[in-house]
């Protein structure tokens, strides 16, 4: 443990050095990647690690720098250098995708939807688009936000932000683009359980903020607030989290609120079907519009989860709801996390080992046709609520080439007889066309509002 | 970057080795240290890291598999090893004092207010602290809490959580223990800003949560509310956050939402006087109650901060505002974030460059007659308000071992002549008394409750 008798001077000079070992590991990590691959990689950040690269190599440092690692009154303890290393990490703006999509899980996140403002057309809408299009460039790069930055992420590095955006159904009304709209921004059909409050559901603009720190985050949310002017008025906002990285030795799928280990059944983009599955082509099919090429639609969902009855059931029964052991994610038929449901074995009082309403069985991709989505949510908490329960759950995010496909058929058998529903009730809703990141130069949608 | 072809068995093979080193890297940290020094250390953490210490020493490694590290869809990638340390921070639970008061401050935490149920007095009291110290040091040191563990904590190590308890005034009476009541709790003032909703104030019993993990601080939250039963009711609940760890190369001083360096002049550990300012002594003197030994006054205000207003604000005035340069911190006068403000120093046009209302020169120690409390806050953000302003600011906890010496004198010198206090809304407060840590066996609050 370091002295408290050490001086400011020790500790900043201490520090300097680590910093300059930090930099030298991410140079060796700082290999070429495909352009469209979002996983956060080391980028220059903000003043505070400019001129501090050297380029001595002495990685075999750091470990040993950490031995030294102590915290002293209200401030954080020196983090073992790799630690500094989460506020290095950027992800690029620009892609055949929108970053958001495929990047790893963040620890924060915020969605904010806006409605245009009366008045506004499609020309106020393209200059919003650039305004944040050059705000979302700079902020993910660690660089201030333009005309005024608050300083709320000095001192940090970009930290693995991204800003995503995407058009709701009657963005296309307001901007007399109704001919460009894709017919699968068409109204999600109505389920049995939902409970939507419209002032929370929907929207002409989304956008979905992601970082692993809470202030960066913050200060991209402000930005981007600050961005809309007169052009927009924010119609609704909500606040998630994630794991921080690091809290699990392991890449963890992620838990919920519930306890359940939840997104195992993501497809992955090493699978040969990832990209059509979740992306539209670069060239699409006859029907989608040309604008939409390399983008996505996200079905945004504020999914509150009704903790106290949850928690009041015991372990088994909430194992037989879910058809998966809680410990580890793997199903009631054995086996590991990523094992497959043996959906027709049965026990020695012969029922069904996994239940005919079990939540994995009916939202198993086998069993609804292949149906795929990439599912990427944030948990929220939003304290207790009027009636005195918790007011958290999940903020559903996923993503898919075709909701029709994706999110619609699944969440259509879950609404039949999922043992979950009775723990759930969906609050809120959106359905957004997310377009393909922009090229050098380019903006957002570009390719919609000025073709 | 690893191919994406690469096999989940791969995958998890140098995740396993990963972990191996990792906590190799622990080992050599792990260093005694005072029982009353709650800096995080290393410790065992659940199960997924328990049957998985190496003895061998190999640190060398660790930043050369992180050049392997890369991130799939939705999962968070490897992290650089060191990384993981973050989930393996452990904070002991015993000690002279209760940690999360000089405990490094925390990315997450949640405040949570308690009533007694009508019909409770000191015997449930004393339960229901029993089991809440045998929940918090359980899941402090990575352990599921008693009773049906929620499982929300499964996977990750404890990330230096923290649980620390205190005692609103109205606590004493419920309990028929009045003159056992110190002078301390008597009632704050009324400052003339104040814009108090008595529902989200004070309380009988005062629970603060920290961790750098959200589902940590989450799971910690439940669990003490579940331990509640009959004997409590929740009466207020608040969630804050800060910096993650590692997000900044230095362990800077926390920045607040206004983006402004928040805490410079919080006194030292190393400070010879630092104990004395914030802590009871051992040996109380005469007056105060001997069951406050080794114990502290927390003050806790939910301060609304007035964004929109405060960012329509040009730098130069938001730095006459506060005194010191937002960059840095520094102040007006010159020198680093630690020099010390010249109050006296007038400018060209003859007027002080620390203006006379600047909140850095109000709220000065040497203006305060050495006034000192430590400031250990979170960041609140909980969206947009009914008015469509943001709901976000600072929940203000400040600890001294005299309210009337600390807290006090300051906030009555900045009602009075404050020009931050155009930009904040003081909008809840408690004063709690929070007692010394526990000893092996026993549970917080027990000296007040059983002798």
């Amino acid at each position: 443990m370091t002295s408290v008798s050490e001086t400011r001077q020790d500790h900043d000079d201490r520090n300097l050095r680590k910093v300059q070992n930090t930099q030298n590991a991410q140079a060796a990590r700082d290999v070429p990647g495909d352009a469209s691959d979002h996983a956060p990689r080391p980028a220059l950040s903000r003043r505070r690690l400019l001129g501090t690269v050297s380029a001595a190599g002495a990685t075999g440092l750091a470990l040993g720098a950490a031995a030294g690692a102590t915290g002293y009154a209200a401030r954080r303890p020196d983090p073992p250098t790799a630690l500094t290393t989460l506020g290095t990490g950027s992800v690029p703006f620009e892609g055949a995708h929108q970053p958001g999509i495929t990047t790893p899980m963040h620890a924060r996140g915020h969605l904010i939807a806006f409605d245009l403002a009366p008045g506004a057309g499609r020309k106020e809408a393209a200059a919003l688009l650039r305004r944040w299009s050059a705000s979302a460039r700079a902020i993910m790069a660690g660089e201030p936000a333009g005309g005024g930055d608050t300083g709320v992420a000095l001192d940090a590095g970009p930290s693995s932000l991204t800003v995503t955006f995407g058009f709701g159904r009657s963005f296309f009304d307001r901007t007399d683009l109704t001919d460009r709209r894709p017919a699968a921004l068409d109204p999600l059909p109505a389920f049995s359980s939902d409970h939507l409050d419209a002032r929370r559901s929907d929207g002409d603009l989304w956008i979905q903020i992601g970082s692993d720190d809470a202030l960066v985050a913050f200060h991209a949310l402000r930005a981007l607030q600050k961005d809309a002017g007169t052009a927009a008025r924010v119609r609704w906002q909500m606040n998630g989290f994630n794991r921080s990285p690091g809290a699990t030795p392991h890449p963890m799928t992620a838990r919920n609120l519930m306890g359940q280990v939840d997104g195992t059944g993501n497809p992955k983009p090493s699978e040969p079907d990832f990209d059509r599955r979740i992306f539209v082509p670069a060239k699409p099919a006859a029907g989608t519009p040309a604008w939409m090429a390399g983008g996505s639609y996200a079905v945004v969902r504020r999914i509150r989860m009704l903790l106290d009855d949850w928690e009041k059931l015991p372990l088994a029964k909430q194992e037989q709801v879910i058809g998966r052991h809680k410990s580890d994610g793997s199903p009631l038929t054995g086996g590991k996390e990523t094992s497959e449901l043996d959906l027709d074995r049965t026990g020695p009082d012969g029922r069904l080992v996994v239940p005919a309403n079990a939540h994995a069985r009916i939202s198993a991709p086998e069993a609804n046709g292949g149906a795929a989505m990439l599912r990427r949510p944030f948990s929220f908490h939003d304290g207790i609520g009027p009636d005195g329960t918790p007011d958290a759950g999940l903020l559903f995010i996923c993503w898919q080439a075709d909701p029709l496909k994706g999110f619609v058929p699944v969440q259509r058998k879950l609404d039949r007889g999922d043992a979950l529903s009775a723990f759930i009730r969906h609050e809120a809703s959106g359905l957004f066309a997310v377009p393909g990141g922009a090229g050098p130069g380019e903006y957002v949608g570009q390719r919609l509002l000025e073709s």
